[in-house]
């Protein structure tokens, strides 16, 4: 039997977490998911993923040799081995993930945060391969960010750098709650539960006959959003344009503070293309010092279609092992 | 005659420049300044500069040996070795800074942004010593800021990284214009001409007394404005506070891309001590996602009384040298 030698990557996020089976050239010989939604405890959580990993790697039929597991998660701390206070999973205060994970097994655990993981995978993978400063920004049921400087991620003084998605679009002045327990993040408005509420709000002001009236807060989401901008829909349309303008005005602010020469978006707001991708390019700009100005290159992330912080995060593993 | 050997550190801001005789251990041996507004052209600039600083060593009475030039000015660029479109400068377009100078002089001459020079500065002979990730903000008739990310300055892609002076406060709702063409920049309200804005705008609003009502907007300065706040004067305290809040809301945002050990405040503002502190620190507290909350120092350049970016400026030559 053929022997592979792999590295787990694990992407945690708010809805779902994933998982790939990643080889040192950085291919998926396996994926799986998990519901995170449905797991109140994170020993619980990690039990049923582990378990699913281990029907996965039997399922390959292949003799796969697993060297570790790198473990993407929103607020994870890489000094730490935690994720801390995570606004958008169901678990509280400080889990100590990676020594949970480490009951199941004596292999490496490395966590770090999902947003850092992507910008990892897409530096080694993807798009921003031969980019020393670049960005990458992950939409989904939040929004993180991860900040690559002259080759090396951001990590900071207290390995938290790239919280873009906890930022103030218009500081004291907005009244929509974040997770967090703060208003008017960021996150509250660019990520697919952001539209949502974009779209509720604009139900509530405008006239304009909508497809979307006839769902529920709870029926509605970010595809049939999509899906009635596709065709046509004023509502639907006038909430990527607004979303597109909060994510502009922001990513003007991750240019001047670290110049960078490409911004990536992945994920699933990602995939909505020009809809998205026009208004944040025009607000950025519009938002833009002069010396910045039609400069930096907002992107799709290359690895959309497979998963970046499945990959960065297996990356992370790979980097600590002698070739 | 003793012989020294010295870099000449100068910064150029929007008001004077000042230059200084640094020796490798950062002392300053002599010091001096001319009025950067007075030259219309860049090139009178550099010439009577030039004088000046040949002059300048004339009077120290000793051999002393010029090294180098390291200059610190708004938008300048290291790369290049120009100032480019400076808003807060008298002059216009791209300016070869390091080529006018070395019409004067075949030493080398190194050009950088200001507050990044001070970030080098603080880093080297201030506060920052043995700090990995940090952030300077220069306060003067604009608002500057140099990263230190990993004990390297951010420069960028493009480098001219840390222009936090020129994100705006809250996008599309400000109508106070900036010298760089947008509104409501931060530099517009948190800057020596920025205060003296916005006290203009609450003596509009409020009907308290205030011995600020007496000067108009051309006699008014930061200083007589500090002045009537030490002595409780209402108009001046709110301006204050005003100006400490927009600061740290941007400061918050500070914190949730880079994650600095701490943030430095240099410059004419930063003198008002607790004035401009107490505010700042409270807003950028209660903008900060909780992960950072209580563990980002704001502190006061340790360089105030020098002067960081001479010392910054100067450092960039010495670095080049072998010693």
């Amino acid at each position: 039997m053929e022997k592979e030698k792999v590295v787990v990557g694990i992407d945690i996020g708010g809805t779902n977490t994933v998982f790939g089976f990643v080889d040192r050239e950085g291919k998926i010989l396996a994926e799986g998911s998990i519901g995170t939604v449905h797991y109140e405890e994170p020993e619980v959580f990690v039990a049923a993923l582990y378990e699913k990993i281990m029907v996965a790697r039997a399922k390959t039929g292949k003799d796969v040799e697993i060297l570790g597991y790198g473990i993407g998660a929103p607020m994870g701390n890489i000094n730490k081995g935690t994720i801390e206070y995570p606004a958008d999973l169901p678990w509280k205060g400080i889990i100590p993930i990676a020594e949970i994970f480490n009951r199941h097994t004596d292999l490496p655990v490395i966590v770090t945060n999902d947003a850092n993981a992507a910008a990892v995978g897409e530096m080694i993978y993807g798009g921003a391969r031969g980019m020393k400063n670049f960005v990458v920004i992950t939409l989904g049921t939040g929004l993180g960010s991860g900040f690559v400087v002259d080759g090396k991620l951001v990590y900071g003084h207290d390995g938290f750098a790239g919280e873009i998605g906890h930022t103030s679009i218009r500081p004291g002045l907005s009244n929509r709650d974040c997770g967090c327990g703060r208003k008017g993040c960021l996150e509250t408005y660019v990520s697919a539960t952001g539209i949502k509420r974009t779209v509720l709000k604009i139900l509530g002001d405008r006239l304009e006959p909508s497809e979307l009236r006839k769902y529920s807060f709870d029926e509605l989401d970010s595809k049939l959003i999509y899906e009635a901008a596709r065709r046509g829909d004023a509502i639907a349309l006038r909430a990527f344009e607004h979303t597109g303008a909060m994510l502009g005005f922001k990513l003007a602010d991750v240019v001047a503070h670290t110049n960078p020469e490409a911004i990536f978006l992945f994920g699933g707001l990602a995939l909505a293309k020009e809809l998205i991708f026009e208004p944040a390019k025009k607000h950025m700009e519009e938002n833009l010092l002069y010396i910045y100005r039609d400069k930096v290159k907002l992107l799709p992330s290359e690895l959309s279609t497979q998963n970046a912080a499945v990959l960065g995060a297996s990356s992370l593993v790979w980097a600590g092992r002698e070739s």
